[in-house]
């Protein structure tokens, strides 16, 4: 199966300043998922099958919403069919090229 | 009922440089939906229940797969559930602030 | 000249839930940079020199900064070099594909 | 000194679908700019002061398009005055609270 890598990343808004609270949360309706994830200092990478990636991030977007009476959500999705690829791989390849120099 | 506003753009990679054709595909889609929508210079935005402005969104990522190998789309939703928004509302209470001075 | 088109948006945290007296501060600096510009629902498009475009975010990003603790900025850039390109241009080309059918 | 963390990606159009290439010849001007930085599945993250990271990601920005005719960049940036805040620290602020439970 050829999965979908897509990052998104939530702003509660109106909702103090620090947003570690709403990250953690979002990270764990993540984990509950079990898919393929990796969080980074500007969002959170979800990998699989593209309905459930989507739908875990909207199930993120909803809780947000019930923790705060407005929120931004941004979502980048990196979707191919040509070949397999993984979270891994895009850093990889890239990895792989910089040593060749 | 209290909607959602979210824009959304396709990049299809690896399909030449010309995006037009794509993007009035995603049109024709978006069109089909029956949602409020506009296009600008750098997205189309949807207004709606979050739910039919996700699937139509998302369905327009898939029509883009099927006309290419590989696409990025990226999506920001602003939702909020203190009071109804639409997107003329948006971009009248900015004009009104900038009117008084 | 061949122009950039950028659109971009400020998302001030723990400034309230009210986020249009940030975005019509934003448009005053933009009207007074002299670029081409567009309000939409999600953002706000800018077009002119590359430079230009980017110091005029920037300084909307800054001024955010004095206004506020902490804000997220989010920039799309479309450049091209092939030929030139302007905001009402981009539609136009989407909208006579449309009615081509 | 407080620092902005920001993270882009570039996507060139009608360059071929394999972007790692491109991806690579950012990395190589993000090394040679001296910041911290962190290669994602999605993009690059950069850390320090903010014109520094402003230019870096311009110059790669304007690298790309010496190597084709069309990019696309989205520019992500989180900036907070109230206290200093780095890369690692944002995600572990999230995972202390994940470990709290």
């Amino acid at each position: 199966m050829i999965g979908t890598i897509a990052e998104f990343s939530v702003v509660p808004v109106g909702a103090g300043i620090s947003l570690s609270p709403f990250v953690a949360e979002c990270l764990r309706i993540v984990r509950a998922s079990g898919l393929r994830h990796q969080l980074t200092p500007m969002g959170t990478v979800l990998e699989g099958d593209g309905e459930r990636v989507m739908a875990t991030i909207m199930l993120c977007h909803s809780r947000m919403l019930q923790m705060g009476d407005r929120v931004f959500t941004s979502i980048k999705i990196d979707d191919r069919r040509d070949r397999p690829v993984d979270m891994e791989g895009k850093v990889r390849s890239v990895q792989e090229r910089l040593a060749k120099g």
